[in-house]
């Protein structure tokens, strides 16, 4: 393809199949100039390389009950691919491949793509990839398009899904299966590459052990996808897409700490996006230092109210009034409410009522919650009353996730800045701004790091289908080094795998990683935030660059949880 | 200041007058690589120069009247620096000068007093700037910092205005006049560069007027700032900080967009800043081509009300169902509400009745309300129509700013639109997304554009100053040519002038620069929307770049006003 159709836009792909979406598209300068970047491999991947099997594995809880659900994988070694002096794998064998993204976006998704599509044009010429559309769907009705150089090109180092889209679509019940295994069939496919989180990996290898123990040839290798950051391992040391949203949120979290320096009177309240676990928050905490941060498994740890939460950031408030500062940045994690215990209560208190009661004007119905839920419910601003009572979802529960917790905390801490001023303990401003960073983050253009990972991520991939290598995850690791000295293989998804009591029966699950309180990142934080609080140590880390002295560089929590000093 | 000082952090500069702000800081990477960034200066600043007048200048509108309020200053001619054998302003002149920061910030603003420090430095060695800190405040108060070398070092090429604070006051009465005289006389000013938008810099002719009436030598400069885009003319042709935002809002934008077109199913209502004027939206739209853009002016002039704004949303997104797509991205300025003429009457009639009327539960007070503001008042979303009952400022009217434009019109989409589907004319789905980007694009790094133009207006204002010019503005064009052919000068403030009456007096303003309807942006834009609207022509800049080939680009509004093609 010519730079001058890219730069002109109205990229037309050779190929029949074309997504709606690219197609029409014109690209921006560095869009374009993103496109020819080149992708540096791990080196054990630039030259011959046999793969070897590392000891029998078990499972990360419950080994027993994860034997008895995947008779055919427990055990799987993992497998780790070493440099040989020829190739061990037949150059000619012609591979058919599927490739599919599940769940939400992440930056890099489809250089993951580009990966496995060279990895298959330079060791296993002749195969053919297919692009699965729109999710885990797209393989039950076999909606699939043949991803050709032409069409993967314009994708190169771009972000978004939209080269083949994604969904959520789960294959769960057994009609789904039977539609997967046809797919497979119909398409006669050797390999299947799902790019996912948690949920779309245990699906992986469910998908796996169904095919094996129907004797198809299909395999199925599982990619770590998620922005949230919670699914890694000691094998699998990061999801590809956390450092790119990362970078963005903390681009725009910088850019808002210079203002509230400037202008000196407003307190802004981020929430970032991240509902299971607070990584993201940690990590923008590490790259900018704001004033609060709050982290969600901290708060849930301690068994903290959303009083103490509000207490603590009227504290700082506080305490930097008497300094001279009435102005902060304040960083909430998305799930901060999922923490706290005594919301959740609330909740499922409230869910009861509103669906068998009768909600009087007077508000005699308060007298059916709980002590400790109607003192909470008296303590949430009003706004967020009314919307407990009358949001609610198809199920007729409380929409959680709707409640914006950045105001809802902005209106708390005015209520009790105010009884301190009544009490003489506060003399300071406050005004409040809220923010919440959210899709701005999914899309972005991939960093150098997030291009480069899930090149080798898909590249890998490439390698275990070809091997012949089922119910592992692509494992990409030494990301502190250089690229070239980047280790990879595959780690058997059952041995990150426990399980789960749902409906009365043993469901695996492969555990979210949440922020540990005594790992590195945490620790750091933990060991700065006083200071932060009060001494205005802001950081404003800037735009994303791809290239010069700093577009090599690696986000906090990866660093720190393979033991660097940053 | 080494650098090792610069990458570890604790920047502590020399002097005693320290802005608590950066000089506790840390920099990130980008930032420290960006304060060595070479600013190069156009070629007729960097030669022996002399300053030649332009013929006799006249106002805005109303000449009669500006030249009863500004007897000293009115008819000046514009200034032009032009080349010369020898410099003919004395090189041992030891300048006093003052620089102040007015109203919001806007990148670049450090810049502009580097420029003129490095014009003392390298033109009048031995002269000294001070910096009035917080405003117009610091001058009426004398709270000022002289600015030196090691000071203002970590501030080049940095966003925000922490250098010096900025502030919202304006010098008005004739007290604050006399208060601004004795701060002139205290530091026995030979100059002042006022930095700021219309409002500051038709105080900073008042003032400029003031001083000569009073003989003090002081002369007043000013200098174009703000992201909004609104100050500008022929001989002034952007006001700086523009670029920066929009660049920065345009990142976000094309992420959103990305997100929109991968996960196939949210409307993305992005209401961007910008009260007075749409320039922002208008920007933004020709760098990402959104979906919808609503500019404000456009309203105003076919005096549309909220209802056709609406429709034509609800028009496209049904259209755009029709064709299959469920997602879109649709672009609001943050002062829409006030182009709409209905409504600024019904918030009139609101703000009477609740002034003097009992407000009934029953709604019987609503027949107070005119026919059309009761059918508008009907038309809004339950929510919006509270807040503008609820919601007071201190004069007990109703809060403008705080309506979210873009929550509103989402909530009066989709009751439009569940009409549609009753009467058949609509199937699809809608899920609206609200978005405020604002707070992040006033403080971001400056562009290299931004960073670029601050300098020379900066490096300008310092030989006006030098020049003994009073009552103009900072003026440096020829802006799509490479730096070193920009041209240099000053304009007449008084030039830039009308009146308009208030409390029966004439006063004089600056008129906002709006989106002119005929201008080259607005028709480029108008000439592709339908286009844009239907065939998903998105474009996501990505993050702003500082090396490469992509740093040097300029916006797109700029371009096309200077007739360029793009």
């Amino acid at each position: 393809m010519s730079p001058s159709l890219v730069a002109n836009g109205d990229l037309t792909p050779v190929t029949s199949g074309a997504v709606k979406g690219r197609v029409a598209s014109v690209y921006s300068e560095v869009q374009t100039s993103r496109i020819d970047h080149a992708l540096p491999l791990p080196s054990v991947l630039k030259k011959p390389f046999k793969i070897v099997d590392g000891p029998r594995s078990s499972a990360a809880g419950n080994p027993d009950e994860i034997a008895k659900l995947f008779p055919n994988l427990f055990g799987q070694p993992s497998a780790m691919l070493v440099p040989n002096n020829v190739n061990t794998l037949p150059a000619d064998q012609k591979l058919k491949i599927g490739v599919v993204l599940s769940g939400g976006q992440a930056p890099g998704g489809h250089n993951v793509i580009c990966g496995i599509y060279d990895y298959l044009q330079d060791r296993a010429k002749g195969s053919v990839l297919y692009g699965f559309r729109g999710g885990p769907a797209g393989i039950m009705k076999c909606k699939y398009i043949e991803l050709t150089s032409d069409y993967i090109y314009p994708y190169r180092n771009q972000g978004g899904f939209d080269m083949i889209c994604s969904g959520r679509d789960k294959i769960e019940t057994p009609e789904q299966f039977k539609q997967a295994e046809e797919t497979a069939l119909q398409l006669d496919l050797d390999g299947l590459l799902v790019i996912g989180g948690d949920d779309s990996n245990t699906n992986a290898c469910l998908l796996a052990e169904n095919f094996r123990s129907k004797n198809l040839k299909t395999r199925v290798i599982g990619c770590p996808k998620t922005i949230d950051g919670d699914l890694k391992c000691k094998e699998v040391p990061a999801s590809f897409g956390f450092d790119t949203a990362c970078k963005i949120y903390a681009e725009m979290i910088g850019n808002v700490m210079i203002d509230a320096r400037s202008t000196g009177k407003y307190y802004h309240f981020v929430r970032l996006m991240g509902r299971a676990a607070s990584h993201i928050t940690l990590e923008c905490a590490l790259q900018t230092h704001p004033n609060v941060t709050i982290i969600g498994e901290e708060v849930a740890a301690k068994k903290q109210t959303l009083k103490n939460v509000t207490d603590y950031i009227v504290d700082v408030v506080c305490k930097r009034a008497a300094l001279g500062y009435n102005y902060g940045v304040i960083l909430i994690p998305e799930g901060l409410i999922d923490f706290i215990p005594e919301v959740q209560h609330l909740i499922s208190e409230l869910n009861e009522i509103l669906a068998n009661e009768v909600v009087d004007e007077a508000g005699l119905w308060k007298k059916k919650l709980a002590t400790q839920s109607l003192q909470l419910f008296e303590f949430l601003p009003q706004a967020i009353q009314e919307q407990l009572m009358l949001e609610r979802d198809p199920h007729g529960n409380v929409q959680v996730a709707k409640i914006e917790t950045e105001k809802m905390l902005i209106q708390m801490v005015e209520t009790e800045l105010e009884k301190r001023r009544q009490e003489g303990a506060y003399k300071g401003e406050f005004r409040g701004q809220s923010h919440f960073f959210g899709y701005e983050g999914r899309c972005g253009l991939p960093t150098n790091f997030d291009a480069s990972y899930c090149y080798a991520l898909g590249y890998a991939a490439g390698a275990l289908l070809h091997s012949g290598k089922t119910g592992l995850i692509s494992s990409v690791g030494n990301l502190a080094a250089p690229v070239e000295e980047w280790t990879v293989g595959g780690t058997a998804l059952t041995s990150l795998m426990d399980v789960e009591r749902r409906h009365g029966k043993f469901k695996p699950v492969i555990k979210k990683a949440m922020v540990e309180l005594d790992g590195a990142p945490f620790k750091k934080f933990a060991s700065m935030r006083d200071e932060w609080a009060t001494k205005n140590r802001y950081i404003s880390p800037g735009p994303i660059q791809f290239t010069g002295p700093t577009s090599t560089a690696v986000n906090h929590t990866l660093l720190l949880e393979l033991g660097a000093q940053v």
